[in-house]
This record gives structure tokens, C-alpha cells and sequence, in this order.
């Protein structure tokens, strides 16, 4: 699919709910296991996003629409999440990412972009010029990509429970790369 | 995790809440395109679901509770979606998928399954012995089995609207198994 704002924002709309549905009230286990050292559990990951609503997507939009290339992009901190959201339960992750993807969406819609402004280009700390386009497009990826990495964690728990079945489990497979970043 | 009935219950409940949040009134390009020849669409999957809640899992439970290893499964029909799904729309599915998931649970609450129930071996086609309590943690991992697949298809539409960034997203890095099965 080429990029289109409408198709993205679908996505990018349902990702709180999605999450909600999934998250809210399951046995801890489910929500705080990783698959190892390193890796991401589903709570990692919901405060991994909240930390992408406050630094990364209509921050970093804002500055290609104010700055152009004159100014890069702030890194993003991958490891936010493990000083951010101390203390708090999952429903308080949920929530507070809920409240932030609300507001990042209707800051976008007022921004009420036109083609031209989407073909606009930033400065990233590392890839270097980007479009304006291709950061909606990473923003709603990056959630998908989080998606798996939440099905794939809770999958993994069942590693072993599923006895011969294993075998047909395509995600029980392969250690799939631990991660997913898009600072 | 040691298979737990209450922990797999918990997942398999919130399945049909995620699969709407995620697909109900989604625009059509995301619910059916797939990662191409071969491979399913999230329109797919969601008739496959369908398909496991009408002949896979409760009907082989009871085989198994029945008639232990003397009478083997019936094989499963991994592409039965493609001539049960005809002519609905997602919304249908899904529907149809919460309600098969929702009768299926209250059977299998009513069942009210011993440790030594959960020890009971039955007869795959392929797999040979197999037991309860393995045949309900699959039934648990083939769900998010299928939410891997329906949020990597998804995030492989955006592979070429993403730009640089798809060095940092995981999942446009490899072309995955295709699919998913656990018949």
C-alpha cells in the first residue's frame, strides 16, 4: 500500500482499545513475562509506546513542519519505559497511553496536512532526511510491530505446555529478534 | 509457565474483544490483503478461528474425554475459510467467532476438568498421543499465533511507505512462515 493518512490513522485509532482488550485484567504472568534477558514484556511495551506518544511521533513531525532538515530529531530513549512507569499497573499504562494517542491524533488533525506538507523532510540523528510521510507510516508500523511482539511473548509462554503441537506453531519456531525499535 | 487452565481461559476469552477492536469498520485493504500467494489476510484468519471453534479444540476435548486414544481426531481443514467465509463481511465473522468462542468456554467450564482430566491422551492424525492439558495450552498459543500473523500481514503493508525506518522495524526484516497451523 502507498501511504494514505486516512488508512493510517485507522490503525493508529484502534491501537488503544486493541490493547485494552487484551491486557486489561489478565493474570500477571501473562503481562510481565519477557521471552529472556533482554526482551520486552507487554508491560515494557505499553510503556515503550506511551514514551513514543509524549517524544517520538508529533514531536518529531512538528519539527519537520517548523524546521525542515535545520534541525535533527532528538534520539529517542528505548529504556524510558523502565524509569517511567515504575509503580504503576498495567490499567494506568493503558490508560495513560489511551489519553495521549487521543490527543497526538487530534493535534495531527488539526495540522490538517496536504500532500505537500507530507513530502516535507526532517533530519534523523541516524538515517538522516526523512519524509514527513514516512514518519506517519513508521508510527503506525511501530505499533503493528509491537503487536507482534506482544502475541510473541505471550505465545512463547506456552512453549512448553503444548506438548507435539509445537511443531505446527510457526512462532514457537524461531527466536524471532528480540526487540523492535524506531528511535 | 506450567500450563494453567485459568491463565489460558483468560487469554482465550479476550480474544474475540482484541479481534474487534482491532478489524471492526477498518478500511477494507487492511482486512484483506495478505503478505501475498499462499498467505492469509486478517479476513482469513478470523474464518480459520471460526473454523478451529466448530470442529478443532472442544470437539477434540470431548474425543479425548470420550474415547481417549481408541478414536483419532478428525484432520483439521486449514482451508475451510475460503468456502465458509463466502459472502460475509468481517463484521459477520467476527460476530460469528465471539459467540462460537463464548459457547465454547461456557462448555468447557461446565466440563470442570480434574488435573487427572487435564492428563487424559487422545489421538492426533499426525502428532500421535497427545494430552488434554496440551491440546488446551495450543489452543491458547494457536490464538496468538494468529495475532502474530494478522499484525505482521498488517505491517508488511506499510513495508515500502516507511522509508529508512524499515531498518529499525523487525518485522519488515524477514519474509516469516507464511502461516499458521495446528490442525
Amino acid at each position: 500500500m502507498e501511504f494514505d493518512l486516512n488508512a493510517a490513522t485507522a490503525v493508529l485509532s484502534r491501537t488503544p482499545g486493541v490493547l485494552r482488550a487484551w491486557l486489561e485484567g489478565l493474570p500477571q504472568d501473562w503481562i510481565t513475562e519477557s521471552e529472556g534477558p533482554g526482551t520486552w514484556s507487554p508491560y515494557d511495551v505499553v510503556g515503550h509506546l506511551i514514551h513514543g506518544e509524549r517524544t517520538d511521533w508529533i514531536p518529531r513531525a512538528r519539527i519537520i513542519l517548523e524546521h525542515g532538515e535545520a534541525r535533527a530529531f532528538e534520539p529517542f530513549d528505548r529504556f524510558a519505559q523502565f524509569r517511567d512507569s515504575e509503580g504503576k499497573r498495567v490499567e494506568d499504562l493503558l490508560e495513560e497511553f489511551a489519553a495521549l494517542r487521543a490527543e497526538n491524533l487530534a493535534t495531527l488533525r488539526k495540522l490538517d496536512l496536504s500532500q505537500a506538507d507530507l513530502e516535507k523532510t526532517g533530519l534523523h540523528p541516524d538515517l538522516g532526511r526523512v519524509r514527513l510521510r514516512e514518519l506517519l507510516a513508521t508510527w503506525t508500523a511501530h505499533d503493528l510491530n509491537h503487536m507482534v511482539q506482544i502475541a510473541r511473548t505471550m505465545a512463547r509462554q506456552c512453549g512448553y505446555a503444548v506438548g507435539p503441537w509445537k511443531a505446527y506453531l510457526s512462532v514457537l519456531q524461531h527466536r524471532g529478534s528480540a526487540g523492535a525499535h524506531s528511535s
